[in-house]
C-alpha cells in the first residue's frame, strides 16, 4: 500500500460543478443542534431527527477542558473520550516512577478509581438567543470601537445574570462571526475520576507519521467517570452502544465541540489568513519543534518531560501545514473566489441593502489591512508571555491584578467573575512544571521576542535585562516562587496589592509584557475585532437574505451536529475500515521504530483476538479540531464509533470542506469492546459500556 | 559527564578586561599567509615563521570543492580532508546496492582507488595585490552604483588575464571588506581518487546531538589521491607526519580555506544580521529540517536519498542558532559597541579624514536599512531557485543563455570565461537526483515563494501556474530532461537560442525567476554591495591609521593560518583531549540510538586497540566552517590532527573570538594512525603517511 502522504485536496474536483450554487455541499456542516439541517436529512438519508433525540444528544455529549469532547455512555456517569484529549489529566496523576500515560491505567472497582486534580467536565444544558440585547447595546452614532466595546460589556452582563448556581457556567457564544448570539449555559462537573486508559503508544499508534493519515490503527481512547457529592453521577440522558457497530455506506452523526473554522471568511479575509496569518504562526511552529527536539534528545528525562509538547507541536504543525498548502492552491483560492463573486452578485441586486452589504466587504480588507501594521508584534508578545508554563501563569497573576479591582463587566472577559473559576482551576493546577523543560521554553520564548521584534524593541531589551536568553530563563524560573501552587494562591488571594509588590522574577518579567500587550489587544478589538463583528454581521445578513437562516455558522468551540456516511476514498482506493489485523501488520512493517511498537500484551492476546474486528473507520462527517473524543452514533443515537482525528484532506476544513476525500477517523465500537475484553482484560467495563 | 547543550558564549567574561584596546586578543585571527602576526608569535611562543615555512604550508593545503580544506601528506600526492567534506565525491560513488558512505572504502593498491567524478582540487600556487588596479576603476564622479560596477568589471578583467595555463584558475579576493583586491592563482586537479574513507557513522559519531560539542569521538577523515596525466601527483611540498602528537599546552597551527567571518562589521551591520538576516534565515533552516524529517519518515528509501540534505541542513541551523543566540546576547554588542566607539573616538581625533570615516558608518547603516526594504524578496527568490538540485540546473542554464552571449568581463562574474569551467563541473555533475526528493524539495521551494512574497505576488502567481505546489512539482520534475546531464551539456551546447526556444518544464519554471532576481541583485549590488565596500575601505583605513597593517582581514574563503595552543575549557572542566576508550564508554552510554552506533568491526578490534590512545582534541586556534579539514600542525609543520568541528563556543565566532571558551575540534594523528591499522586493516596506507 502506498502510504504517499499528499497534501492537495481534492476541493478542485469536487467542487467543479456545484461550486457557488449553495453554501452547503453533500454532507457539509457543523449544524446547531438548534437549527440542523432538517431538510438535507430528510431527502437524502430520509432522517427526521426529533426534538427529543437533540436534546438527548446535547445533554449526553460532554466538553473536556476547553480543547476537547466527550460522551455519557452509561447510567453511571461513565464519559468516553480520546487518549489525547485525556492526556492532560493523566499526566497530572503521573509521576516519574509510576508514569500512566507509558503503561495505560485500569479501575475495575470504583474504589480503583482516580480522582483527576484540576480537570472540568460540562454539559451543555440549555441556550438562549440574545442577538437582540447584544446588538441593542450599540447606539446610533458610535463608531465600530465604540460598539464593539459595549457589546463586550453586555456580553459580560449576560453571563453574568444567567450565572443562577454554583455548578452552572453561562457564555455567550458569538456565531456567524458576529451575527448572531447566544448564550449558552453548561452544567459543570469537577469530580472527575480515571477509569480506563490504555498505553499512550497504543492510543496513538503510528505517531506523527500515521498522524492525519488514513488507513490508521489507533485506540485512542480514555473512559473517565464523573462524580457528584461523591458519588457516580447518575445522568438523565447517556448514549447506548451499538450491538452491531457501523456498516459500509451507513449515515451516521457526529456531536462535538469543533473549536474553530473560518469558512465564512471573505476572500481578503483568507488572503491574510494565507499571507500573514498562517506563515508567522508555521515559523513558530517549526521553530519550537525543532528546539523542542534538540532538548528532547539530549537524554531520556528530557525526552519524558517534553513529550506533550512534542506531540502538540507537531500536531499542530501538520494541521497547518495542510491548511496553509490549501490556501496556497489556486485551485482553493477560485472556488472561494467565485462563490463570494456570486453572493456579490446577489447584493448588487439588492437595492434596500446593496450598498451597505457591499461596504462590509471593504470595511474588512481595510480591517485586515490595519491588523497587518501590528500582527507579528501582537502574536509574538502573546506567544511569548504564554511561551511558558511559568510565565504564562506569572502573566495572569499580573493582569489579574489590574482586572480584580474593576467592576466585573468592565474586565478583560477572561477575567470578568463568571470566568474566575476555569481560570483558577488552571493558575492553581498542580500540572508538574518541570525546571529543566521550563528553562528551555522560556529560553526559546526570549530568542523568539527577539527575533521577531528585533534587539533593540523595548520590550526586548527590558526582558532580556542585560544577559543572554538563556542566562536570564535560568533566573526567573530558579528564582521564582510560582513553582508552587500555593504561592500562586496566595498571591491572588493577596490581591493587587501583593501582586504588585511581588519582586518574584518571573512576575516581573511577565510585568513587561503585560502594559503593551494591552495596548496592542485594544488596537486589535477597536481596529479589527468590532469592523469585522460589524461586517461579517452585514454579510450574514446578505446570506440569509440569499439562502434562508438554513445555514450553519463557523464553529466556535460551541456544541454542533455533523453528519455523513461511512465509506473509503474513491480517489485513493482507500477502504472504509481497517481491522486488527492490519493493526498487527502495521506494526511489523515498522517494526524497531519507537511510534510503531505495540505492547507485549497484545501480542500475548492475538491468539484470542478475533482479527477481523473492525478497529478504525471514516465517514465524511465535517469535523474539526476540538471533536476530538466526539461519539459518532447511528440514527438511533448509539454509539458506532469515537472519533479522534481526519484524514489528510480534511485539513483544509477550516476554511472549506473537502466532501470528495476529506474524511472523519474513528475508533470502532467494536475494536474497542474487543480490545478492553482481550487485551486489558476489562470485561466489568465492556459490560458497563454494553449494558450487560 | 554533564552534556548539557549551552549557547551561552564567555565573551562577556573573556573580553572584561581586554575590550577594545587592541582588535585581536588572546590567539585569534585567521591570518593571511601574507601577513602573519609575526610579533604576536614572537613574543608569546618564540616562534618565527620563515618564508619558507609559510610557503611549504600554503603548498601542502588543498582547497577541496568550494567549501572545505585538506592537506597533501605523501610524496605521492595523497590528500586527507573530513569524511564530511569527502561526501559529495563518495555519494557520487555510492549507489543504492554499493553505499560506500555507509560502509566506508579503503583501495590498499594504487589500482583499487576510484576516481571520483565532478571533483576539483586546488592549491593555492601565488598571490598578488592588485588593490591599486581594482581601485584605479573607480573614476572621480562615479556614482557608489557605478563605481562597484566599474571595479568589477576590472576584477574580471584580472582574472582572465592571469589565467595562463589550463590548470591553473584565477580569482580576485575582496579583502577587509573591500579595503584589499588580492588575485589567487590556484593551480587545480581534476583527477581525483577516492583512497580511504570510514563508515559515515564513525565518521560523524554523535550526530547532530555531538555536534559542535567536546568531549568528542569523531573520525572524521577521508583520504584521496591526485593524478596528473593519469599519474599520482608528486608534489614539491607535503606536510610530514608528527612522530608523537601534540601536547596539552602545546603550540599549533591550522592552515585552511576559512568561508566567511563579520568581525569587521559595524554595529549597525551587525543588527543587521541580527534582526534581518539571521531570522529570515533560520526560518528557513527549521522549515527545511521538519519538511525532510517528514519526507525521510515516509520510508527507508526516503531517509537514504534525504540524508545528505538533512545532515547539511542540522548542521546549518546548528550554527546559525549559537550565532543568534550570541547576537541577540546584549553582552556580546555591548563589547561590540564599545570597541566601534574607541575607534570613533580615535577618528574623530584625526583632522585630516576624521569626517569621511566617519561618514561611512552612516552609509553602511543606511545601505542596511536599504536592504531590508527588499531583502526577503531576494533571499526568497534566491533560495527557491536554487531550492531543488533540477531546479538550481535549470536556472543556471536560463542565466547562461543570457550572460554567454556578451563579453565575458560584462557577465554576472559567475558566468564569466575564468568561472566557466567549475561552473560546467556542477552543471554536468553525475551526482545523483532522486526523482522523490526533487518533488519534495520542488514543493517545499515554491510553499516557500507563497509564504513569504504572499500568494498575489506575480512571481508566485506565475510558479503555481494554476496549481498547487504539489502538482506543480511533479509536473517538472516528471516533465525535465535536464536529469540527464547529457541533455543539460547538449542544451548548453546548443547555445542561447536552443535554450530560449526550449520548453522543458524545469527551464519555464527557472525562466520565471531570472528577471525579477537579476532586478534584485542589480539593487543589491548597487544600493547595498557597493556602498558597503566603499565604506569599509575607509574604516579599514582608519583601522590601519590606527593600528598599523597588522590586522586580518574578514574570513573569505582564501587561505588562512590560525595558531593556539591545546587546552581544554576551563569553565567547564573539559579536558584537552579524548581517547579511544571514550568513544567505546560514549557509544555504551547511547546505546541503541542510530547516529551512536560503532559498527561490529570496532568491538573486533577492541582488544588489539590501545584504548589510550588520543583520539580527538581541542586547541584554542580560531576558525570556522571552510577549515574542515584543514590540517593542525605543530611548529615543525607535521600533521598532529585534522580540524573536523568547532565546539559550541566558537559559534559566534562569525562575528567575534571567544578566546577563554571557543575551541577547534581536531582528529588525533594518533587515533587516526590506530585506527587506520587495528581496525581497519590499512597498514599500507598508515605506512604512507608516517613515510615508513
Amino acid at each position: 500500500m502506498n502510504r504517499h502522504f499528499v497534501l492537495v485536496a481534492s476541493f478542485g474536483l469536487s467542487l467543479a460543478c456545484g461550486a457557488g450554487t449553495t453554501l452547503s455541499r453533500a454532507d457539509e456542516g457543523m449544524w446547531l443542534v438548534s437549527n440542523p439541517p432538517r431538510e438535507t436529512l430528510k431527502s437524502k438519508y430520509n432522517f427526521e431527527p426529533t426534538e427529543e433525540w437533540l436534546k438527548h444528544m446535547q445533554r449526553s455529549v460532554v466538553r473536556v477542558g476547553m480543547g476537547g469532547t466527550g460522551s455519557i455512555v452509561s447510567p453511571d456517569g461513565l464519559v468516553m473520550t480520546n487518549n489525547h484529549v485525556g492526556l492532560s489529566a493523566i499526566s497530572k496523576l503521573s509521576t516519574k516512577e509510576k508514569n500512566l500515560m507509558k503503561d495505560g491505567f485500569y479501575a475495575p472497582t470504583r474504589e480503583q478509581e482516580l480522582k483527576c486534580p484540576d480537570t472540568e467536565i460540562r454539559v451543555l444544558w440549555d441556550t438562549q438567543d440574545v442577538t437582540d440585547r447584544v446588538n441593542g447595546a450599540a447606539k446610533p452614532g458610535m463608531s465600530a470601537a465604540e460598539a464593539g466595546a459595549a457589546k463586550r460589556k453586555v456580553m459580560s452582563q449576560i453571563e453574568k445574570e444567567c450565572q443562577d448556581a454554583p455548578n452552572m457556567r453561562c457564555q455567550v457564544v458569538t456565531l456567524y462571526q458576529g451575527a448572531k448570539y447566544h448564550v449558552y449555559r453548561y452544567r459543570v462537573f469537577n469530580d472527575v475520576r480515571l477509569v480506563f486508559s490504555p498505553e499512550e503508544i497504543v492510543g496513538s499508534f503510528g505517531g506523527d507519521t500515521d498522524n492525519f493519515e488514513f488507513p490508521r490503527y489507533s485506540l485512542d481512547m480514555t473512559f473517565f467517570r464523573l462524580y457528584e457529592d461523591g458519588k457516580p453521577y447518575k445522568p438523565e440522558h447517556y448514549l447506548n452502544w451499538s450491538a452491531s457497530g457501523a456498516a459500509e455506506n451507513e449515515p451516521v452523526f457526529v456531536f462535538g465541540h469543533p473549536g474553530r473554522t473560518r469558512r465564512l471568511y471573505t476572500v481578503d479575509h483568507l488572503k491574510f489568513l494565507r499571507d500573514v496569518d498562517l506563515p508567522e504562526r508555521m515559523n513558530r511552529y517549526w521553530r519550537n519543534e525543532i528546539k523542542l527536539q534538540g532538548f528532547a534528545g539530549r537524554n531520556a528525562e528530557n525526552a519524558r518531560i517534553a513529550q506533550r509538547d512534542m506531540r502538540s507541536v507537531s500536531n499542530g504543525r501538520k494541521v497547518y501545514t495542510g491548511l496553509l498548502a490549501g490556501l496556497e492552491d489556486p485551485r482553493l483560492m477560485g472556488v472561494k473566489q467565485s462563490e463570494e463573486s456570486e453572493l456579490r452578485s446577489f447584493i448588487d441586486r439588492d437595492s434596500e441593502h446593496g450598498r451597505e452589504w457591499a461596504d462590509a466587504f471593504t470595511e474588512i480588507a481595510n480591517a485586515e489591512k490595519a491588523y497587518r501594521d501590528f500582527y507579528v508584534e501582537r502574536q509574538t508578545i502573546e506567544a511569548v508571555a504564554n511561551g511558558s508554563g511559568l510565565l504564562s501563569r506569572a502573566f495572569d497573576i499580573v493582569q489579574l491584578a489590574e482586572e480584580l479591582p474593576k467592576p466585573s463587566t468592565d474586565r478583560l472577559r477572561e477575567y470578568s467573575d463568571p470566568s474566575l473559576p476555569s481560570l483558577y482551576l488552571r493558575l492553581y493546577s498542580t500540572e508538574p512544571l518541570p525546571e529543566a523543560l521550563e528553562i528551555e521554553k522560556l529560553t526559546q520564548a526570549l530568542g523568539l521576542l527577539a527575533e521577531r521584534l528585533g534587539g533593540d524593541h523595548p520590550l526586548v531589551v527590558k526582558a532580556f535585562a542585560g544577559k543572554s536568553a538563556r542566562a536570564r530563563a535560568e533566573e526567573c524560573v530558579n528564582g521564582t516562587t510560582l513553582k508552587d501552587p500555593a504561592a500562586r494562591r496566595a498571591l491572588v488571594e493577596g490581591g493587587a496589592g501583593a501582586i504588585k509588590a511581588s519582586n518574584d522574577p518571573m512576575l516581573v518579567l511577565a510585568a513587561v509584557f503585560d502594559p503593551r500587550s494591552r495596548e496592542l489587544r485594544k488596537l486589535y478589538e477597536d481596529k479589527v475585532e468590532s469592523v469585522e463583528r460589524d461586517a461579517y454581521a452585514k454579510i450574514a445578513a446578505a446570506r440569509f437574505a440569499r439562502s434562508g437562516e438554513s445555514m450553519y455558522p463557523d464553529a466556535t468551540g460551541s456544541l454542533r451536529m455533523s453528519f455523513g456516511i461511512v465509506q473509503g476514498v474513491p480517489r485513493d482506493n482507500t477502504p472504509a475500515f481497517t481491522d486488527i489485523a492490519g493493526l498487527f501488520a502495521r506494526a511489523a512493517e515498522r517494526k524497531g521504530e519507537a511510534e510503531f511498537t505495540l505492547p507485549a500484551k497484545w501480542y500475548a492476546a492475538k491468539d484470542k483476538l478475533d482479527l477481523k474486528t473492525p478497529y478504525n473507520f471514516i465517514a465524511d462527517c465535517d469535523i474539526i479540531g476540538g471533536n476530538s473524543g466526539s461519539p459518532t452514533v447511528n440514527a438511533k443515537g448509539e454509539v458506532v464509533g469515537l472519533i479522534f482525528d481526519g484524514n489528510v484532506y480534511s485539513l483544509t476544513g477550516d476554511v472549506i470542506y473537502d466532501g470528495e476525500s476529506g474524511r472523519s477517523v474513528s475508533v470502532d465500537s467494536r475494536g474497542i469492546i474487543e480490545a478492553l475484553r482481550k487485551v486489558y482484560d476489562a470485561g466489568t467495563l465492556a459490560d458497563e459500556l454494553t449494558h450487560k
